[in-house]
């Protein structure tokens, strides 16, 4: 998907909202584990449910790898039951020297046709590059995360006067264009989300940490929307869990919907 | 595996060789791709040729996953047909925030029964602790690597007057002692592995980059043996595609016994 027909599904849906697909067997609803295929009937309700309401999901690979074998079969029917009206993004925290980032390009964009996959970025520009070479697909690489650990090395200070995540910002902004990269900017840090704003004006933002985490939706769309929305906000435990009960997939439709009703003012507000 | 296992078996069998398995479809032998599941029966044959030089292997996550689900399920049988008297290493660098992390460590140590997984330390602390509540399981955390793009982020000096490899290394041997913990230094940069020698005395270290990559298994073992041996050197391609046609497995036969004489002698003059 390119980054043109991306802005007009959020202007169309009013909605920047990516449902973030962390499912795991130990919290879906206990009437499912009468299924086989448990995690695969959760995720396509949960999807019914919220596809009006969100432009982009984002399957975790950490819950169907802890699956095994057949984790990876339930991926790639989720892919292909999302189809191509939604930007699938792979959260995956790849990345590895340039021979072995070039097969895991292939891995989530020809094997599983993602959009986007995230990649960790430790490991520098021949880890990142492969993912590049892939027309209309995306990397999406980690730049501030939400999490507590985000303190420990990502806001380290550098002796050329900026903290690490923003060499990292500007220093991956130059390997690919706002057409293929993305950041990760977590919502629980929204002084971030605008900081790292201004170093990259026009590269999309894949903001996770809304919901379960904490981050505040109008906060951090204050601070990092630009004018082609450049967000998408993930919500993942505080959607797909909203309910445990037979009505988990209306209880994420309802949570998704409301998530999407904040957004539309917020987009207009901002001549979106 | 413990470490004084792992010891133990360096020892008497006078090699601290890691062979990774990083099978590559389009570089194993053409009359392979006659049997209906070449990837396994690759394998397979390099195990046999290679179980008596080496301590370890190293199957690269990355070349399994763009094989589709079929993939997994090879990586399961690999490791299977390794068995327990070898040090399995998971080449996945995973790394994500703590829950998610959780079940990564449940996909690479129960589900497939690895000794360690490698993992990225960028999202910090909470990525990499539950990977370390595995009792006899091994995290290997990315410090300095062997690529050219260690150079983008690895080596930029902190205002605390170290390069970011260092602060990595500090901080990371406080999450896990030497009996959980090792430390990825790649083996292009001798000088490196003598300085993270010093900040991390007795920490295991797996050594990337002999062969294909060009690093020196002589100078990096001066530069890195300790009391426990405290290496494990890895090689790839130089092993598995030491030869393509049909006696490749006596060929990586070869080459990993060339590897092992090597390392006797070596293990010898540090009194081990």
């Amino acid at each position: 998907m390119t980054r043109k027909q991306l802005f007009e599904k959020i202007k169309s849906k009013r909605s920047y909202l990516c449902v973030g697909l962390d499912t795991d067997p130990d919290k879906i609803p206990a009437h499912l584990h009468q299924s086989p295929d448990a995690i695969w009937e959760f995720n396509k309700q949960i999807i019914n449910a919220t596809r009006e309401y969100c432009v982009a999901y984002k399957p975790n690979t950490a819950f169907y790898e802890a699956l095994g074998p057949a984790g990876w079969g339930i991926i790639q029917k989720t892919i292909d039951y999302i189809g191509p009206d939604h930007f699938i993004i792979a959260d995956a925290k790849r990345g590895d020297i340039g021979n072995t980032s070039r097969l895991y390009a292939r891995a989530f964009f020809e094997q599983l046709s993602c959009d986007a996959i995230t990649v960790a970025p430790y490991m520098g520009e021949d880890s990142v590059k492969p993912f590049l070479e892939f027309p209309e697909k995306w990397v999406i690489i980690l730049a501030h995360t939400s999490n507590s650990g985000a303190g420990d090395f990502q806001q380290l200070e550098l002796k050329s006067n900026m903290p690490l995540y923003e060499a990292v910002v500007k220093k991956s902004i130059q390997w690919g264009s706002p057409d293929q990269l993305m950041l990760v900017v977590g919502a629980t840090a929204p002084d971030k989300v605008a900081h790292i704003r201004t170093l990259a004006p026009d590269h999309f933002f894949l903001v996770p940490g809304v919901g379960a985490q904490g981050g505040d939706l109008e906060a951090i769309t204050y601070a990092g929307i630009n004018a082609s929305c450049g967000l998408l906000v993930n919500a993942s435990r505080a959607i797909i869990y909203a309910d445990n009960g037979p009505d988990f997939a209306e209880a994420a439709a309802a949570v998704a919907e409301n998530l999407r009703n904040q957004m539309d003012p917020l987009l207009s507000n901002h001549g979106l």
